[in-house]
């Protein structure tokens, strides 16, 4: 018997997702992948991906891999799991991989986007994919704050409990924050690109931020552990000074809040 | 008894509500405004909107108007709005205006755009918003067939059964498709404002279109009828020359299908 090892990209909103992982309660993206190729190939396979991403986190581009006998092309595959998948899912690319890749344990490098609006008025459609933040944030200091992070450290003040680890040191190798001028799934941003027209006002005074993260790998919900704590700093609750205080005295309790989940995303894996 | 007349823009996803309009079944932006109203301002409220939206249809910046008594200031009236609104419908902007203004009556130009995803690859993110078409459509056609519309036309051939008029003469002003070389709710384009990064592959080789009209004021489900007409051009179901004949002969039935309402958006009302 031979055996294809398949690699896969996957988008997923995951707005109504228990995360990655199958879990004895709610729909996880594995079990539905896994039930799906089921349907399709008639065997019980077992998907990897390149970690966990937690209940209601997304993915521009998750990468997972599984093996199969299935004599099925590879167009055919993606087809008939897009076509069977619920749409908040999407295979974007599938191909056929060296026997021994492994999505997870060869992964090098992944890039973590987490969205914050900070304006007064919320937004119908960016609701679902940021974290709302009314009052004004001093951005400024998030920057500072968020690039005491870059280099490697012992990130234990970032991990939450729940996942046992070997070491929680690990490498951040850039960080970044950028405006979005305005709302993104606004015409006047996506399709007019052309500032708001004079009777299409109220998109507000704030504004659309990504904060951007890039590691070797992530502790779990580091990312937004680390996003609820520089969010403190610019609502001037903690200075930046105290963010490095938080990083050296390895103690979860003392960092931030964990930022919502439905504000970060997946957006490249590197092998 | 002194009456205020408000008006607000609204930016709502259709995705869930039938519609505008209050209807016997299902959730409308209209009902769900003035139950809201109701619970603020303690008066039974009539909103009225610059026209319907049908069910699944989105909008940007729909206008509407209440006369209200309440002393309750405009910034307080919008807070408890978007507090007890679904994150789905957002009051992007609210202010008095004269007290014979009528959303519906005094609206002088409308802009609508159409999303069409044009890639055999679906989008978890656009799906709620576009209509995907998997096979290349021959968008030179379509812009070719779309801008047969412009201009004062009697539209009864688009115009969908159930709202009598007075006249289905209407004029478009412009019309315009824009090609949106990345998915948009990609980070990739949004965020990164990047092609495609080594790994990040699979956006495909289609696009997302915007197709936009402008025009004194749109019949029953017209721009759907024409998306769906022009987009039988695009797939060589019909000629240009067909659309010319079927704008002249004055009946729906010649006409391509409806194009489905979730990839619709009211953009913008002038008065």
């Amino acid at each position: 018997l031979s055996f294809r090892n398949i690699k896969i990209i996957l988008e997923y909103d995951g707005t109504h997702f228990c995360g990655w992982q199958i879990q004895k309660k709610g729909i996880s993206i594995q079990g539905l992948l896994q039930e799906t190729l089921k349907r399709i190939t008639g065997e019980k396979l077992h998907v990897i991906a390149s970690g966990r991403t937690d209940a209601g986190v997304h993915a521009f581009a998750q990468v997972a891999h599984f093996k199969t006998s299935s004599h099925l092309s590879l167009e055919k595959l993606k087809s008939a799991l897009n076509a069977l998948l619920p749409p908040t899912v999407v295979v974007k690319k599938i191909e056929e991989t060296s026997p021994d890749f492994h999505a997870q344990l060869d992964a090098t490098r992944k890039l973590y986007a987490y969205l914050i609006l900070n304006d007064s008025t919320p937004s119908a459609f960016i609701h679902r994919y940021s974290w709302q933040i009314a009052r004004p944030l001093d951005w400024d200091a998030i920057h500072r704050a968020l690039e005491l992070f870059v280099g490697r450290h012992d990130f234990k003040s970032f991990q939450s409990a729940g996942t046992p680890v070997k070491s929680t040191v690990r490498e951040i190798y850039w960080v970044g924050i950028q405006r979005l001028s305005e709302t993104p799934l606004s015409l006047h941003s996506l399709v007019l690109r052309s500032p708001s027209p004079s009777t299409g006002e109220g998109w507000g005074e704030g504004g659309l931020y990504a904060l951007l993260l890039e590691a070797n790998g992530f502790l779990k919900q580091m990312v937004r552990n680390i996003v609820g704590t520089v969010v403190q700093v610019g609502q001037g609750r903690l200075k930046v000074s105290d963010v490095k205080k938080i990083l050296e005295i390895k103690d979860r309790r003392k960092a931030g809040p964990t930022a919502p989940a439905k504000g970060l995303f997946l957006v490249k894996v590197e092998y």
